[in-house]
C-alpha cells in the first residue's frame, strides 16, 4: 500500500507538500501539483477523492500486451490515460482481456453493470460486439465504420512513413521496401498507402516487389529479406520494431552488414530499439500521449461529441541502422527459406486490398 | 451591453438562478448551469470570472467567411470553440482576415505581442507562416506537414461520402458522379479519395468521366452538369452544399426533374439545405461540435500533445432530393456552355493528383 510519505520520498520533497498536491492547495506551483499528481497516479496511490465519486468510472481493455512493467508497450499507455483521467475524477479499471479471459457478459452489459462510463480498447477483441455498441468506447490503432460511440486513436501513420522515406532518400536511397504488418489489420492498410502515397511523393518508383507482409511477426523476416534484397532493396521500412529487430537478426545470419550494406527502420521505438546492435533508427510513438489522447477522445464521445480519429504526430528517432545505400550481397541457397517451399510468404502487395 | 437579467428572460429562469450558474453554485443542477454558461457566451455576456483571468487568451482567425449571425458557416464553430474554451477560463478573441485586413506582424511575433497562447484558424490564409510556426494552432480543413504545433480538424470525409455512396445505392444507383471541390485543395482531395475508395468498396466502376472539379463555386455547375449527365450519371454528390445548389438551379434550367430525373447529394448542411427546393439531401457537418473538438485540439497543442489530425463523424440528412435512379434528358446545344468554348471546366480527375 502506497503511502504520501512513499511519494514524498520517491520525490525528494516533504510529506506535507505531497499532500498539498494531492488536495489541490494553493500554495502549491501547478507544475509541482502536476508532477505530484502524475507521481501517485504511477505509484498507484489512491487518493480520498478518487475513492470517494466512485460513480464516475472507465475502463480499459488490454489483449494479449504486456503493460504490467515501465517500457512495456501498454503500460505508458495506461498510464497516460489514467494521468489524464484523474484530472477529471475518473476512476479507471484495467481489464485484461485474453483468449482465456473473456467478459461474461455481452460488452454493453458488462459495462452497464459495472457502471462504466465509457472504454478504452487496446487490442483487437471485441470488435463484433462493438460495431453496435451504445458505449462510448475508443480504440487504439482500429476503426469501426458507421457507429458514432467509437472513436480511433493511434499515430499519424502518413507522417511517420513520410519523415523515414525523408530520412532514406537524404541519404540517397532509392529503392525503399515496405516490409508491412499483418494483410487484414487497418494499420497495415495505412502504412502500405503512406509508403506508396511518400513514395510517389518523393519521385520514387512505386515497385509492389518491394513490398512484403511480415504479421508483425519477428521470424517472418527470414522469409522475406532475401527476396527484397534480390528485388534491389538498399533500405527497409518495417512495419513494427519486431520486424526491424527480425531483419537485423537475419541480416546477422546472412552475413550482411548494418548499415553499410543495408539501412533498416523500423516503427514504435520499444526499448529494444535502443538495447540492439546497431540502435534502431525508428518511428517513435509517444505512449504517454497517445494514452492521454486516447482519454481526450473518450471524454469528448461521453460529452456526445463524435469524434472518428484522433491521431498524434510521431517523431523520426535516428540510430545506428541507417546510412548511405550499399549492395548487400545474398547467397542463392538463402533466397527461399526451407520451411517456405511454395514461397506463401513472398510479397504479395495486394492481400491488403482484400479489406 | 448583456445583463444577467437578458440570460434570465432568454432562459425564462430567475436571474438569481442565472447568477448561481455563471458563479458555479453548487444548489443548481448541472445541466442548468451548462445551459446558463452556453446561453452567456452565445449572448456574449461577459463573467467578472472571465474578465479577471486575462492571462489566457487564445485568437480565431477567420478568413472570408460569414461568421456574424447564427446560421452563417462560421457562427457555430466559433460558438463551439468559446463554449468549450470558456470552461478552462480562457478568454477568446475573434479576428476577422481578409486579402484587405491583414495582420501587420509576423504570425508568431502577433501572438506572442498579443499574448495569445494559440489559434485556430477557419480559412486559408497565413500558410506560409504556418510552416513553421511556434505557437500551437489548430486549422479547419487544412494541414501542414511535419509541423507538430499544427493540428488539422475537421469532419471524416471517408465516412461522410460512404454513407451517401450507401444510400445511394440502396435507392439502385450505380453511376454516381462526384462534382468536387477546387483541385489545389486537402479536402477536395481527400473526397476524391474517399469516393474513389467507397465506389470500390460498393463494387461499382470508378469512372474519372464522371468526375468533375467545381470549385465549390456555385456557377460551375452549369459546366458540368451536362457533361456528368451525358456520361451516365444517375446521381450527383456534391463537394459542398453550394455545388449542390448550383446543380439543382441547373437542372431546374435545363428542365430536368429532381429527384426523377436525378438524384442529388450536397456536403455541409448549410441552412440553405432545408430552404431550397427540393430540399437537399446532404452530408451534415455539426458546426458546434467542430468547434468544440477545435478547441480541445488546441487544448492538448498547448499541452504539448502532438495532435496531428482529429475528425468528426458527419451524419447522413435524407431529404427530397434523391430517389430511385431515373434518366436524364440533355438537349445537345446545352451539353457545352458558351462561355466555355473549349471545356476547360470539363471533368479532369487528375488535376488534384498534382498536389
Amino acid at each position: 500500500m502506497v503511502t504520501i510519505k512513499d511519494i514524498a520520498n520517491r520525490l525528494g520533497i516533504a510529506p506535507s507538500t505531497v499532500s498539498k498536491g494531492l488536495n489541490d492547495a494553493n500554495d502549491i506551483s501547478p507544475e509541482l501539483k502536476k508532477l505530484v499528481l502524475d507521481t501517485a497516479i504511477e505509484m498507484d496511490y489512491v487518493t480520498k477523492r478518487m475513492k470517494k465519486e466512485t460513480r464516475k468510472r472507465l475502463c480499459v481493455f488490454v489483449e494479449n500486451m504486456q503493460y504490467e512493467k515501465p517500457g512495456d508497450f501498454g503500460f505508458d499507455i495506461i498510464l497516460g490515460f489514467k494521468q489524464a483521467a484523474v484530472r477529471d475524477n475518473w476512476e479507471v479499471t484495467v481489464t485484461p482481456i485474453t483468449p482465456l479471459l473473456q467478459l461474461h457478459d455481452p460488452y454493453d452489459r458488462y459495462m452497464v453493470k459495472n457502471s462504466f462510463h465509457g472504454g478504452f480498447l487496446v487490442g483487437f477483441a471485441l470488435m463484433a460486439q462493438l460495431e453496435t455498441t451504445t458505449i462510448p468506447t475508443v480504440l487504439f490503432d482500429n476503426y469501426i465504420r458507421k457507429n458514432p460511440n467509437i472513436a480511433h486513436v493511434g499515430t499519424d501513420s502518413f507522417e511517420g512513413i513520410d519523415l523515414a522515406i525523408d530520412h532514406l532518400t537524404t541519404l540517397g536511397h532509392t529503392r525503399i521496401a515496405l516490409l508491412n504488418g499483418s494483410p487484414d489489420s487497418m494499420i497495415t492498410a495505412n502504412r502500405y498507402d503512406a509508403y506508396a502515397n511518400s513514395m510517389l511523393g518523393h519521385n520514387l518508383e512505386l515497385d509492389e516487389n518491394l513490398v512484403a507482409y511480415g504479421y508483425y511477426v519477428e521470424e517472418s523476416a527470414k522469409y522475406h529479406l532475401p527476396a527484397l534484397i534480390e528485388n534491389g532493396a538498399t533500405a527497409i521500412l518495417c512495419g513494427n520494431d519486431l520486424l526491424a529487430v527480425g531483419v537485423l537478426r537475419e541480416c546477422e545470419r546472412l552475413h550482411i552488414k548494418v548499415p553499410q550494406e543495408l539501412s533498416v527502420v523500423g516503427f514504435d521505438n520499444l526499448p529494444i530499439a535502443c538495447e540492439i546492435s546497431p540502435a534502431l533508427t525508428t518511428i517513435n510513438q509517444d505512449r504517454i500521449d497517445l494514452g492521454r489522447n486516447s482519454y481526450a477522445a473518450l471524454y469528448w464521445l461521453i460529452a456526445k461529441v463524435p469524434i472518428s480519429r484522433s491521431l498524434l504526430r510521431p517523431r523520426l528517432i535516428v540510430r545506428a541502422s541507417t546510412a548511405k545505400p550499399g549492395v548487400a550481397k545474398v547467397e542463392l541457397g538463402q533466397k527461399k527459406h526451407p520451411s517456405d517451399p511454395d514461397g506463401t510468404f513472398l510479397p504479395d502487395a495486394r492481400a491488403h486490398k482484400d479489406k
